[in-house]
């Protein structure tokens, strides 16, 4: 099988490397070797292993009936999304890494796959090295999914667990993963929760078999976190995580993201540093979850091969995934249920006139109380906070 | 598609249940219905609303051209090994939920099947609802894995998870195990680590391709650990865990089940109660974990169902699982390097004399002291245990 590979940057060299070390497991599986025929980028690379493969014109790849399997590693939806379609029309298999191209585009590339009778698949776009797509898609068929809820953005649970150590502020955190370049230049894409939103509209679409619009999912990020929160969270035994959350309610859907305060027994609880891991509930097997490591080269490259292997093995074949075009209509989330850890500086009579009896965390900094809200709408919590007057809240599991 | 489950027991009547309660998510996923025609049991159901299915002769399935799949929930190697075999000669997919029968008869059956053009597979012997199978035969293809290691017996880590939490002894957890039904009357197999001993086994096979005998790998159970040993874990900030481990070094494994002292750091560490978890370390991946029920009905019946739905989806074709007759030379784990926690009742300068300059960790039992050798070699540890005298030792991660 000959393949080529576009983007040369850190995925797509890693995919190179991947299939260079592991050649003899990879035929194995694959059930023939596998060849970098072409590698797609802007960029001239003198003295490199592949300078020798690297050409500028996605065109040459789309003429050359030779190549099999197109691996798509360059980010951003154009001109990914005009590259791919074409490979896919040329009858070409193709896997990406873009997780902005298959939250965009993911029902339409599925079905022009289809149509030309190959197959489309996008497991490094949600979890890295976690196969979590193919878990999803081939493993967990026999269950009805209730939830899926992940860590899956690297940059903010390493910095929420450098905040959970070290006690240190949001901003000296950021400072620290932009030097060590585990953050951006411009973090919004992190911090914001905007790259966790498009891959739990991605895990959403695929569980629902339907469209998720990533624009349609309550987004918050974690810049409201400072070292008083984690003070709180140590005093209750809790860790603080941005979780992407997925949840299916009847017949319907509430998805979100947002800082979340986890007991610990929960799976998600002691997932540190760069590592992302996903939670699902099945209604018959009960809760599961999947850890390992959510970016990175190698670690995303090992997802983007395995692709490359399934679709090698089933050249001839067309592998039904479920996603249609179709949009899903979310839940509203202020029509749906959550408990809340809560801070104020307003007087224990004024909190239980607002919120009742509720359960206070007191002394652990000064000037303000914590407590824990009963499980209330959405829509009510911010009325009554509005009402009360508060520091921060965070959600709890 | 119309399939036989035999032996309707717990994971049985588990399967016939989610088979009922997901029908219209099983026919989407697996393209067809699925109908549960016969059940196979030595006893009637008199009542139950499968009673009109109950079979007694085994033949009556065989000679069923109608029934495509069969479920075989029975244990032990004989008769489920001579059933097993007549479906596959009569061409019918067969799944199972027996670990005795995979990692005695695994290979030829797999063999049997190839030759049958139909497929064996087994995704609930290991791990119950954790599809760990099927992510090292169809996921993780880009990796050479070099560590599978995984808690894969729900009994002892139910039992080492309340001495840890409670302080208790090893005798009282079990009796508490055993009248909660987690642990059976004669409790062998679990505490002596017979059962996870066979799971491992299934998973090197798997991993290296050839056939592993359980009876090769070196095997410990729980019997030996006690509330002193929890206290030292508790000092050294380690939980205790009995893991079923398998590592390649170089070409070779070495496969070993035995009880460990993990750091907090370990993906395992924080696994508790009858959950099971497997932690894989693959070559390019790096770290991933896989989490969840490893027994119970619904949970292994959710795998066995899984098995059911990819056999239908690919009815017409057998899909390849390398794992040879051909038996694997284990290494000798005593020639194997590990670290060892360490429990004696003799003096400083003894332990330094044998060991060197260790950790010590002092003042948890009295009359005694704790250490940390460096790595060493299994023989060797073994020759200066035996000089200085201890009390116990664990192995660390």
């Amino acid at each position: 099988m000959k393949i080529a590979v576009m983007g040369y940057g850190t995925i797509g060299s890693g995919v190179v490397e991947v299939i260079r070390r592991n050649s003899i497991k990879l035929e194995k599986k694959a059930g023939e070797e596998i060849e970098v025929k072409y590698v797609l980028d802007l960029r001239d690379f003198p003295g490199d292993p592949m300078e020798e493969c690297i050409v500028h014109d996605y065109k040459t790849i789309v003429e050359d009936d030779e190549v099999g399997v197109v691996v798509e590693t360059m980010g951003g939806v154009e001109p990914a999304f005009t590259f791919v379609k074409a490979m896919l029309e040329a009858k070409k298999h193709v896997t990406t890494s873009n997780k902005a191209l298959v939250a965009a585009k993911g029902a339409e590339l599925l079905s022009i796959a289809k149509e030309n009778g190959v197959n489309f698949q996008f497991e490094a776009s949600v979890g890295g090295g976690i196969p979590i797509i193919r878990n999803i898609n081939s493993c967990l068929t026999a269950d009805e999914l209730e939830e899926v809820s992940g860590i899956l953005n690297g940059t903010t649970n390493y910095m929420l667990t450098k905040m959970a150590t070290e006690g240190a502020e949001f901003d000296d955190v950021l400072k620290e993963a932009q030097e060590k370049g585990y953050a951006e230049k411009d973090p919004t894409a992190d911090i914001e929760g905007h790259d966790p939103c498009r891959k739990i509209a991605i895990l959403t679409s695929l569980v629902s078999g339907k469209t998720v619009d990533f624009e349609d999912i309550h987004c918050e990020g974690i810049t409201k976190i400072s070292s008083a929160d984690f003070k709180y969270a140590k005093k209750i035994n809790r860790s603080i995580k941005l979780l992407a959350s997925s949840r299916k309610i009847g017949a319907n859907y509430v998805a979100m993201v947002a800082p979340f305060m986890l007991d610990s027994t929960h799976p998600l609880y002691s997932v540190n540093d760069v590592f992302n891991a996903v939670f699902v509930h099945g209604n018959v097997l009960g809760d599961a979850m999947f850890y390992g490591s959510g970016a990175g080269s190698l670690p995303t490259a090992s997802a983007v091969v395995a692709d490359v292997v399934e679709m090698t093995k089933n050249k001839d074949k067309h592998l039904e995934i479920e996603w249609s075009s179709e949009k899903l209509q979310l839940l509203d989330y202020e029509d749906t249920e959550s408990r809340f850890f809560v801070r104020t500086d307003k007087s224990e009579d004024d909190i239980r006139k607002v919120f009742g009896n509720v359960k206070l965390i007191k002394d652990v900094v000064e000037g303000e109380i914590g407590f824990i809200t009963a499980h209330t709408r959405e829509k009510d919590f911010e009325e009554k906070a509005k009402k009360l007057g508060i520091i921060n809240r965070i959600r709890l599991d």
